[in-house]
Protein backbone atom coordinates (compact mmCIF):
# COMPACT_ATOMS: atom_id res chain seq x y z
CA UNK A 1 0.00 0.00 0.00
CA UNK A 2 1.30 3.48 -0.61
CA UNK A 3 0.75 6.84 0.37
CA UNK A 4 -1.57 7.53 -3.10
CA UNK A 5 -4.01 4.53 -2.06
CA UNK A 6 -4.97 7.03 0.93
CA UNK A 7 -4.80 10.23 -1.44
CA UNK A 8 -7.33 8.01 -3.58
CA UNK A 9 -9.37 7.41 -0.85
CA UNK A 10 -9.83 10.92 -0.24
CA UNK A 11 -10.83 11.94 -3.74
CA UNK A 12 -13.75 8.92 -3.80
CA UNK A 13 -14.57 11.67 -1.03
CA UNK A 14 -18.24 10.93 1.21
CA UNK A 15 -21.88 11.37 0.48
CA UNK A 16 -24.02 13.17 2.81
CA UNK A 17 -27.67 12.05 3.39
CA UNK A 18 -30.14 13.70 5.37
CA UNK A 19 -30.49 11.48 8.38
CA UNK A 20 -34.17 12.21 7.88
CA UNK A 21 -34.33 10.26 4.13
CA UNK A 22 -33.11 7.26 6.26
CA UNK A 23 -36.16 7.50 8.84
CA UNK A 24 -38.44 8.05 6.59
CA UNK A 25 -38.18 6.06 3.30
CA UNK A 26 -40.18 3.31 4.29
CA UNK A 27 -43.09 5.60 5.27
CA UNK A 28 -42.83 7.44 1.88
CA UNK A 29 -43.37 3.84 0.51
CA UNK A 30 -39.64 3.42 -0.92
CA UNK A 31 -38.14 0.03 -0.23
CA UNK A 32 -34.18 -0.16 0.24
CA UNK A 33 -33.73 -1.24 -2.87
CA UNK A 34 -35.27 2.39 -4.38
CA UNK A 35 -33.56 4.21 -1.95
CA UNK A 36 -30.24 2.83 -2.46
CA UNK A 37 -30.95 3.15 -6.42
CA UNK A 38 -31.86 6.97 -5.80
CA UNK A 39 -28.22 7.58 -3.90
CA UNK A 40 -26.53 6.22 -7.10
CA UNK A 41 -27.99 8.36 -9.09
CA UNK A 42 -27.17 11.40 -6.33
CA UNK A 43 -23.87 10.60 -6.85
CA UNK A 44 -23.63 10.58 -10.43
CA UNK A 45 -25.24 13.88 -10.64
CA UNK A 46 -22.35 14.91 -8.18
CA UNK A 47 -20.06 13.37 -10.11
CA UNK A 48 -21.51 15.51 -13.77
CA UNK A 49 -23.29 12.43 -15.13
CA UNK A 50 -27.04 14.11 -14.86
CA UNK A 51 -28.54 11.23 -16.80
CA UNK A 52 -26.79 7.95 -15.98
CA UNK A 53 -28.41 4.74 -17.96
CA UNK A 54 -29.74 1.73 -16.15
CA UNK A 55 -26.38 -0.63 -17.75
CA UNK A 56 -24.54 2.24 -15.14
CA UNK A 57 -26.50 1.50 -12.22
CA UNK A 58 -26.73 -1.67 -13.01
CA UNK A 59 -22.70 -1.43 -13.02
CA UNK A 60 -23.26 -0.60 -8.86
CA UNK A 61 -26.22 -2.85 -7.63
CA UNK A 62 -27.58 -5.94 -7.53
CA UNK A 63 -30.21 -5.57 -9.99
CA UNK A 64 -29.45 -5.90 -13.81
CA UNK A 65 -29.87 -3.14 -16.29
CA UNK A 66 -33.50 -4.41 -16.94
CA UNK A 67 -34.60 -4.70 -13.48
CA UNK A 68 -32.92 -1.06 -12.83
CA UNK A 69 -34.60 0.19 -16.05
CA UNK A 70 -38.58 -1.15 -14.08
CA UNK A 71 -37.07 0.63 -10.95
CA UNK A 72 -36.34 3.79 -12.70
CA UNK A 73 -40.01 3.98 -14.32
CA UNK A 74 -41.82 2.85 -11.34
CA UNK A 75 -39.86 5.59 -9.29
CA UNK A 76 -41.00 8.27 -12.40
CA UNK A 77 -44.12 6.98 -11.73
CA UNK A 78 -44.56 7.37 -8.00
CA UNK A 79 -43.14 10.76 -8.36
CA UNK A 80 -39.92 10.49 -7.04
CA UNK A 81 -37.81 11.15 -9.95
CA UNK A 82 -38.25 13.65 -13.02
CA UNK A 83 -36.58 13.40 -15.90
CA UNK A 84 -36.33 17.15 -17.29
CA UNK A 85 -35.24 18.40 -20.96
CA UNK A 86 -33.52 21.13 -22.39
CA UNK A 87 -30.91 22.47 -25.15
CA UNK A 88 -27.18 23.13 -24.21
CA UNK A 89 -25.63 26.85 -24.47
CA UNK A 90 -24.41 24.85 -27.90
CA UNK A 91 -27.79 23.78 -28.59
CA UNK A 92 -27.28 20.16 -28.36
CA UNK A 93 -30.45 18.60 -27.09
CA UNK A 94 -30.17 17.03 -23.76
CA UNK A 95 -32.07 15.03 -20.72
CA UNK A 96 -31.56 14.99 -17.25
CA UNK A 97 -32.63 13.47 -14.31
CA UNK A 98 -33.69 15.81 -11.12
CA UNK A 99 -34.79 14.43 -7.83
CA UNK A 100 -36.30 17.79 -6.74
CA UNK A 101 -39.68 15.64 -6.24
CA UNK A 102 -38.31 13.30 -3.68
CA UNK A 103 -37.01 16.59 -1.80
CA UNK A 104 -40.67 17.82 -1.95
CA UNK A 105 -41.94 14.50 -0.33
CA UNK A 106 -39.29 14.25 2.21
CA UNK A 107 -39.84 17.80 3.22
CA UNK A 108 -43.79 17.17 3.34
CA UNK A 109 -43.43 14.12 4.88
CA UNK A 110 -41.04 15.12 7.81
CA UNK A 111 -43.62 18.12 8.55
CA UNK A 112 -46.59 15.78 8.49
CA UNK A 113 -44.57 13.55 10.79
CA UNK A 114 -44.08 16.56 13.44
CA UNK A 115 -47.96 16.99 13.31
CA UNK A 116 -48.55 14.00 13.86
CA UNK A 117 -46.61 13.61 16.94
CA UNK A 118 -47.72 17.10 18.34
CA UNK A 119 -51.15 15.93 18.11
CA UNK A 120 -49.98 12.41 20.14
CA UNK A 121 -48.58 14.75 22.60
CA UNK A 122 -51.25 16.77 23.17
CA UNK A 123 -53.73 13.85 23.40
CA UNK A 124 -51.62 12.48 26.01
CA UNK A 125 -51.60 15.82 27.56
CA UNK A 126 -55.79 15.99 27.67
CA UNK A 127 -55.80 12.77 29.40
CA UNK B 1 -45.11 25.49 9.40
CA UNK B 2 -42.86 27.29 11.86
CA UNK B 3 -39.35 28.24 12.34
CA UNK B 4 -38.72 25.02 15.16
CA UNK B 5 -39.45 22.84 11.95
CA UNK B 6 -36.63 24.25 10.32
CA UNK B 7 -34.64 23.60 13.69
CA UNK B 8 -35.20 20.64 13.92
CA UNK B 9 -34.29 19.76 10.61
CA UNK B 10 -30.85 20.98 11.19
CA UNK B 11 -30.82 18.90 14.80
CA UNK B 12 -31.46 15.76 12.78
CA UNK B 13 -28.22 16.04 11.09
CA UNK B 14 -26.82 14.23 8.36
CA UNK B 15 -25.37 10.65 7.76
CA UNK B 16 -21.78 10.94 5.85
CA UNK B 17 -21.06 7.42 4.00
CA UNK B 18 -17.65 6.55 2.06
CA UNK B 19 -18.36 7.02 -1.21
CA UNK B 20 -16.36 3.92 -1.86
CA UNK B 21 -19.16 1.71 0.47
CA UNK B 22 -21.48 2.70 -2.21
CA UNK B 23 -19.47 1.75 -5.38
CA UNK B 24 -18.29 -1.29 -3.73
CA UNK B 25 -21.05 -3.50 -1.44
CA UNK B 26 -22.01 -4.91 -4.61
CA UNK B 27 -18.38 -6.72 -4.89
CA UNK B 28 -18.51 -7.25 -1.34
CA UNK B 29 -21.57 -9.72 -1.55
CA UNK B 30 -23.82 -7.07 0.13
CA UNK B 31 -27.64 -6.41 -0.98
CA UNK B 32 -28.80 -3.32 -1.07
CA UNK B 33 -31.30 -4.00 1.86
CA UNK B 34 -27.94 -5.62 3.94
CA UNK B 35 -26.49 -2.38 3.03
CA UNK B 36 -29.21 -0.04 4.35
CA UNK B 37 -29.80 -2.57 7.61
CA UNK B 38 -26.05 -1.40 8.26
CA UNK B 39 -26.38 2.35 7.58
CA UNK B 40 -29.35 2.43 10.26
CA UNK B 41 -27.27 0.28 12.48
CA UNK B 42 -24.52 3.63 11.96
CA UNK B 43 -27.46 5.27 12.62
CA UNK B 44 -28.21 3.82 16.14
CA UNK B 45 -24.81 3.75 17.24
CA UNK B 46 -23.98 7.16 16.33
CA UNK B 47 -27.15 8.39 18.61
CA UNK B 48 -25.65 6.29 21.57
CA UNK B 49 -27.94 2.63 21.17
CA UNK B 50 -25.06 1.00 20.37
CA UNK B 51 -27.41 -2.59 20.40
CA UNK B 52 -30.19 -1.62 18.54
CA UNK B 53 -32.91 -4.85 18.48
CA UNK B 54 -34.56 -6.18 15.60
CA UNK B 55 -37.88 -4.92 16.24
CA UNK B 56 -36.09 -1.36 16.25
CA UNK B 57 -34.75 -1.80 13.31
CA UNK B 58 -37.85 -2.99 11.17
CA UNK B 59 -39.41 0.06 12.55
CA UNK B 60 -37.03 1.68 10.50
CA UNK B 61 -37.20 -0.19 7.13
CA UNK B 62 -39.72 -2.43 4.74
CA UNK B 63 -38.33 -6.09 6.39
CA UNK B 64 -40.39 -7.17 9.74
CA UNK B 65 -38.59 -7.66 12.80
CA UNK B 66 -37.92 -11.74 11.99
CA UNK B 67 -36.53 -10.52 8.46
CA UNK B 68 -34.30 -8.22 10.76
CA UNK B 69 -32.85 -10.90 12.87
CA UNK B 70 -32.15 -13.39 9.78
CA UNK B 71 -30.58 -10.29 7.90
CA UNK B 72 -28.71 -9.63 11.37
CA UNK B 73 -27.77 -13.08 11.72
CA UNK B 74 -26.47 -14.09 8.15
CA UNK B 75 -24.23 -10.25 8.05
CA UNK B 76 -22.27 -11.88 11.38
CA UNK B 77 -22.02 -15.02 9.84
CA UNK B 78 -20.51 -13.20 6.57
CA UNK B 79 -18.32 -11.17 8.66
CA UNK B 80 -19.33 -7.75 8.40
CA UNK B 81 -20.70 -7.40 12.25
CA UNK B 82 -19.60 -8.25 15.44
CA UNK B 83 -20.71 -8.67 18.75
CA UNK B 84 -18.44 -6.91 21.35
CA UNK B 85 -19.81 -8.21 25.24
CA UNK B 86 -17.98 -6.33 28.10
CA UNK B 87 -18.93 -4.92 31.59
CA UNK B 88 -19.66 -1.16 32.10
CA UNK B 89 -17.98 0.59 34.85
CA UNK B 90 -20.70 0.19 37.13
CA UNK B 91 -20.25 -3.61 36.11
CA UNK B 92 -23.18 -4.41 34.54
CA UNK B 93 -22.86 -6.88 31.65
CA UNK B 94 -23.82 -5.31 27.90
CA UNK B 95 -23.47 -6.68 24.38
CA UNK B 96 -22.86 -3.76 21.62
CA UNK B 97 -22.72 -4.04 17.72
CA UNK B 98 -19.07 -3.27 15.97
CA UNK B 99 -18.73 -2.27 12.22
CA UNK B 100 -15.59 -2.57 12.67
CA UNK B 101 -15.34 -5.84 10.10
CA UNK B 102 -17.22 -3.92 7.93
CA UNK B 103 -14.80 -1.54 7.89
CA UNK B 104 -11.64 -3.83 7.54
CA UNK B 105 -13.69 -5.43 4.08
CA UNK B 106 -14.09 -2.13 2.69
CA UNK B 107 -10.57 -0.72 2.95
CA UNK B 108 -9.21 -4.57 1.66
CA UNK B 109 -11.34 -4.20 -1.22
CA UNK B 110 -10.91 -1.17 -2.40
CA UNK B 111 -7.23 -2.02 -2.06
CA UNK B 112 -7.48 -4.72 -4.16
CA UNK B 113 -9.88 -2.98 -6.88
CA UNK B 114 -6.59 -0.30 -7.10
CA UNK B 115 -4.23 -3.42 -8.09
CA UNK B 116 -6.73 -4.77 -10.54
CA UNK B 117 -7.26 -1.50 -12.01
CA UNK B 118 -3.15 -1.36 -12.24
CA UNK B 119 -2.25 -4.38 -13.96
CA UNK B 120 -5.21 -3.73 -16.09
CA UNK B 121 -3.40 -0.62 -17.14
CA UNK B 122 0.07 -2.68 -17.14
CA UNK B 123 -1.37 -5.43 -19.80
CA UNK B 124 -2.61 -2.59 -21.71
CA UNK B 125 0.22 -0.60 -22.01
CA UNK B 126 2.53 -3.94 -22.77
CA UNK B 127 0.08 -4.83 -25.88
CA UNK C 1 2.20 2.60 5.22
CA UNK C 2 0.01 -0.02 6.27
CA UNK C 3 -3.73 -0.96 5.56
CA UNK C 4 -4.35 0.07 9.59
CA UNK C 5 -3.35 3.39 7.99
CA UNK C 6 -6.52 3.50 6.31
CA UNK C 7 -8.37 2.17 8.41
CA UNK C 8 -7.36 4.57 10.87
CA UNK C 9 -8.30 7.44 8.34
CA UNK C 10 -12.20 5.78 8.27
CA UNK C 11 -11.98 5.55 11.48
CA UNK C 12 -11.44 9.32 11.85
CA UNK C 13 -14.59 10.67 9.74
CA UNK C 14 -15.95 13.31 8.19
CA UNK C 15 -17.56 16.30 10.18
CA UNK C 16 -20.61 17.53 7.99
CA UNK C 17 -21.43 21.36 8.69
CA UNK C 18 -24.36 22.81 6.56
CA UNK C 19 -23.38 25.10 3.63
CA UNK C 20 -25.68 27.63 5.09
CA UNK C 21 -23.25 28.22 7.93
CA UNK C 22 -20.79 28.69 5.59
CA UNK C 23 -22.58 31.18 3.71
CA UNK C 24 -23.75 32.78 6.05
CA UNK C 25 -21.53 33.19 9.46
CA UNK C 26 -20.00 36.67 8.23
CA UNK C 27 -23.57 38.43 8.57
CA UNK C 28 -24.32 36.65 11.64
CA UNK C 29 -21.13 38.80 13.07
CA UNK C 30 -18.93 35.51 13.76
CA UNK C 31 -14.83 35.65 12.68
CA UNK C 32 -13.19 32.70 11.07
CA UNK C 33 -11.59 31.87 14.01
CA UNK C 34 -15.31 31.93 16.07
CA UNK C 35 -16.52 29.74 13.33
CA UNK C 36 -13.40 27.36 13.80
CA UNK C 37 -13.46 27.37 17.56
CA UNK C 38 -17.28 26.34 16.77
CA UNK C 39 -16.62 23.15 14.88
CA UNK C 40 -13.78 22.02 17.16
CA UNK C 41 -16.66 22.04 20.01
CA UNK C 42 -18.50 20.72 17.54
CA UNK C 43 -16.06 17.51 17.13
CA UNK C 44 -15.71 17.24 20.50
CA UNK C 45 -19.46 16.41 21.74
CA UNK C 46 -19.54 14.38 18.47
CA UNK C 47 -16.75 12.56 20.15
CA UNK C 48 -18.71 12.85 23.66
CA UNK C 49 -16.56 15.23 25.24
CA UNK C 50 -19.41 17.84 26.27
CA UNK C 51 -17.43 20.35 27.93
CA UNK C 52 -13.75 20.96 26.14
CA UNK C 53 -11.88 22.70 28.38
CA UNK C 54 -9.83 26.08 26.78
CA UNK C 55 -6.36 23.98 27.21
CA UNK C 56 -8.08 20.98 24.94
CA UNK C 57 -9.35 23.67 22.07
CA UNK C 58 -5.69 25.74 22.45
CA UNK C 59 -4.20 22.21 21.34
CA UNK C 60 -5.89 22.52 18.18
CA UNK C 61 -5.93 25.88 17.19
CA UNK C 62 -3.61 28.63 16.37
CA UNK C 63 -4.80 30.47 19.41
CA UNK C 64 -3.60 29.65 22.97
CA UNK C 65 -5.42 28.35 26.45
CA UNK C 66 -6.08 32.38 27.66
CA UNK C 67 -7.30 33.52 23.80
CA UNK C 68 -9.82 30.45 23.57
CA UNK C 69 -10.80 31.13 26.83
CA UNK C 70 -11.50 34.70 25.54
CA UNK C 71 -13.54 33.71 22.27
CA UNK C 72 -15.63 30.82 24.01
CA UNK C 73 -16.44 33.76 26.94
CA UNK C 74 -17.02 36.38 23.97
CA UNK C 75 -19.61 33.79 22.19
CA UNK C 76 -21.48 32.78 25.15
CA UNK C 77 -21.81 36.91 25.59
CA UNK C 78 -23.20 37.00 22.06
CA UNK C 79 -25.33 34.07 22.38
CA UNK C 80 -23.81 31.55 20.27
CA UNK C 81 -23.06 28.94 22.65
CA UNK C 82 -24.64 28.10 26.44
CA UNK C 83 -23.58 26.41 29.84
CA UNK C 84 -25.93 23.83 30.96
CA UNK C 85 -26.15 22.43 34.04
CA UNK C 86 -27.17 18.98 35.78
CA UNK C 87 -26.60 16.39 37.63
CA UNK C 88 -25.82 12.59 35.90
CA UNK C 89 -28.36 9.74 37.08
CA UNK C 90 -25.50 9.17 39.61
CA UNK C 91 -25.57 12.27 41.38
CA UNK C 92 -22.86 14.09 39.87
CA UNK C 93 -22.96 17.41 38.83
CA UNK C 94 -21.57 18.10 35.50
CA UNK C 95 -21.54 21.35 32.69
CA UNK C 96 -22.30 21.09 28.73
CA UNK C 97 -22.19 23.30 26.16
CA UNK C 98 -25.61 23.55 24.12
CA UNK C 99 -24.87 24.46 20.41
CA UNK C 100 -28.52 24.97 20.10
CA UNK C 101 -28.61 28.95 20.21
CA UNK C 102 -26.05 29.25 17.11
CA UNK C 103 -28.34 26.65 15.60
CA UNK C 104 -31.24 28.81 16.40
CA UNK C 105 -29.33 32.00 15.24
CA UNK C 106 -28.78 30.23 11.65
CA UNK C 107 -31.96 29.24 10.77
CA UNK C 108 -33.46 33.30 11.61
CA UNK C 109 -30.30 34.22 9.61
CA UNK C 110 -31.36 31.75 6.96
CA UNK C 111 -34.98 32.86 7.15
CA UNK C 112 -34.70 36.77 6.78
CA UNK C 113 -31.94 36.31 4.23
CA UNK C 114 -34.75 35.22 1.97
CA UNK C 115 -36.92 37.41 2.88
CA UNK C 116 -34.68 40.24 1.26
CA UNK C 117 -33.49 38.22 -1.78
CA UNK C 118 -37.78 37.93 -2.28
CA UNK C 119 -38.20 41.79 -1.43
CA UNK C 120 -35.20 42.14 -3.45
CA UNK C 121 -36.62 40.30 -6.62
CA UNK C 122 -40.19 42.05 -6.06
CA UNK C 123 -38.50 45.38 -6.48
CA UNK C 124 -36.66 44.34 -9.76
CA UNK C 125 -40.12 43.41 -11.01
CA UNK C 126 -41.50 46.58 -9.70
CA UNK C 127 -39.11 48.98 -11.52
CA UNK D 1 -42.43 30.37 7.08
CA UNK D 2 -43.12 28.36 4.52
CA UNK D 3 -42.44 24.71 3.12
CA UNK D 4 -40.22 25.79 0.01
CA UNK D 5 -37.96 27.58 3.10
CA UNK D 6 -36.77 24.05 4.10
CA UNK D 7 -36.62 22.87 0.80
CA UNK D 8 -34.38 25.57 0.00
CA UNK D 9 -32.52 24.61 3.17
CA UNK D 10 -31.89 21.01 1.96
CA UNK D 11 -30.62 22.48 -2.05
CA UNK D 12 -28.22 24.10 -0.35
CA UNK D 13 -26.98 20.84 1.27
CA UNK D 14 -24.01 20.12 3.46
CA UNK D 15 -19.61 20.44 3.58
CA UNK D 16 -17.76 17.26 4.17
CA UNK D 17 -14.55 17.80 5.73
CA UNK D 18 -11.98 15.01 6.79
CA UNK D 19 -11.89 15.05 10.82
CA UNK D 20 -8.17 15.22 10.14
CA UNK D 21 -8.26 18.14 8.33
CA UNK D 22 -9.65 19.72 11.72
CA UNK D 23 -7.26 18.20 14.08
CA UNK D 24 -4.10 18.90 11.44
CA UNK D 25 -4.38 22.04 9.85
CA UNK D 26 -2.74 23.60 12.77
CA UNK D 27 0.69 21.52 12.68
CA UNK D 28 0.57 22.22 8.47
CA UNK D 29 0.87 25.63 9.69
CA UNK D 30 -2.50 26.71 8.65
CA UNK D 31 -4.45 29.07 10.47
CA UNK D 32 -8.20 29.77 10.90
CA UNK D 33 -8.35 32.05 8.30
CA UNK D 34 -6.73 30.22 5.57
CA UNK D 35 -8.31 27.08 6.36
CA UNK D 36 -12.02 28.43 6.05
CA UNK D 37 -10.86 30.19 3.00
CA UNK D 38 -9.90 26.30 1.74
CA UNK D 39 -13.27 25.55 2.77
CA UNK D 40 -14.74 28.31 1.02
CA UNK D 41 -12.66 27.84 -2.43
CA UNK D 42 -13.95 24.26 -2.01
CA UNK D 43 -17.03 25.38 -2.06
CA UNK D 44 -17.18 26.83 -4.82
CA UNK D 45 -15.93 24.23 -6.89
CA UNK D 46 -17.73 21.76 -5.63
CA UNK D 47 -21.26 24.35 -7.18
CA UNK D 48 -18.49 24.48 -10.35
CA UNK D 49 -17.08 27.63 -9.99
CA UNK D 50 -13.06 26.17 -10.21
CA UNK D 51 -11.73 29.68 -9.80
CA UNK D 52 -13.36 32.69 -7.25
CA UNK D 53 -12.38 35.35 -7.92
CA UNK D 54 -10.49 37.52 -4.38
CA UNK D 55 -14.05 39.81 -4.33
CA UNK D 56 -16.38 36.26 -4.69
CA UNK D 57 -14.04 35.20 -1.48
CA UNK D 58 -14.03 38.34 0.47
CA UNK D 59 -17.71 38.31 0.38
CA UNK D 60 -18.12 35.15 2.46
CA UNK D 61 -15.76 36.40 4.60
CA UNK D 62 -14.52 38.76 7.58
CA UNK D 63 -11.61 39.65 5.44
CA UNK D 64 -11.70 42.07 2.22
CA UNK D 65 -10.52 41.55 -1.38
CA UNK D 66 -7.15 42.80 -0.99
CA UNK D 67 -6.53 40.39 2.25
CA UNK D 68 -8.08 38.07 0.31
CA UNK D 69 -6.14 38.03 -2.77
CA UNK D 70 -3.16 38.11 -0.68
CA UNK D 71 -4.04 34.98 1.46
CA UNK D 72 -4.75 33.09 -1.93
CA UNK D 73 -0.77 34.38 -2.57
CA UNK D 74 0.48 33.11 0.25
CA UNK D 75 -1.59 29.66 0.13
CA UNK D 76 -0.30 29.08 -3.34
CA UNK D 77 3.25 29.80 -2.45
CA UNK D 78 3.10 27.48 0.87
CA UNK D 79 2.18 24.77 -1.98
CA UNK D 80 -2.02 24.22 -0.40
CA UNK D 81 -3.14 25.20 -3.97
CA UNK D 82 -2.17 25.36 -7.66
CA UNK D 83 -3.68 27.03 -10.41
CA UNK D 84 -4.20 24.73 -13.75
CA UNK D 85 -3.91 26.16 -16.54
CA UNK D 86 -6.06 24.30 -19.88
CA UNK D 87 -8.22 24.91 -22.89
CA UNK D 88 -11.57 24.00 -23.02
CA UNK D 89 -13.02 21.48 -25.44
CA UNK D 90 -14.37 24.93 -27.59
CA UNK D 91 -10.56 25.78 -27.58
CA UNK D 92 -11.40 28.37 -24.59
CA UNK D 93 -8.07 29.10 -22.11
CA UNK D 94 -9.16 28.88 -18.94
CA UNK D 95 -7.50 29.08 -15.04
CA UNK D 96 -8.75 26.45 -12.61
CA UNK D 97 -7.40 25.99 -8.88
CA UNK D 98 -6.58 22.26 -7.33
CA UNK D 99 -6.63 21.40 -4.11
CA UNK D 100 -4.95 18.52 -4.79
CA UNK D 101 -1.66 19.99 -2.72
CA UNK D 102 -3.73 20.36 0.13
CA UNK D 103 -4.52 16.83 0.29
CA UNK D 104 -1.51 15.58 0.06
CA UNK D 105 0.11 17.08 2.76
CA UNK D 106 -2.98 16.44 4.60
CA UNK D 107 -2.15 12.65 3.69
CA UNK D 108 1.52 13.44 4.79
CA UNK D 109 0.69 15.08 7.76
CA UNK D 110 -1.39 11.74 8.78
CA UNK D 111 1.26 9.44 8.54
CA UNK D 112 3.54 11.04 10.26
CA UNK D 113 1.51 11.86 13.34
CA UNK D 114 0.78 8.07 13.67
CA UNK D 115 4.62 7.55 12.94
CA UNK D 116 5.15 9.80 15.93
CA UNK D 117 2.84 7.92 17.99
CA UNK D 118 3.60 4.55 17.30
CA UNK D 119 7.22 5.45 18.41
CA UNK D 120 5.92 7.31 21.47
CA UNK D 121 3.94 4.08 22.41
CA UNK D 122 7.71 1.98 21.83
CA UNK D 123 9.49 4.43 23.73
CA UNK D 124 7.16 4.02 26.35
CA UNK D 125 7.09 0.08 26.55
CA UNK D 126 10.64 0.41 26.35
CA UNK D 127 11.18 2.22 29.42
Amino acid sequence: MQKSDLLDWLKEGNISIPAVLLSEYKRMNLSEQELVLLLHVQYFMDKGNYFPTPAELAGRMTANSLECSQILRSLIQKGFIEIIEGNSPEGIRFEKYSLQPMQEKLVERFLSSKKQDQAQVRRTEET
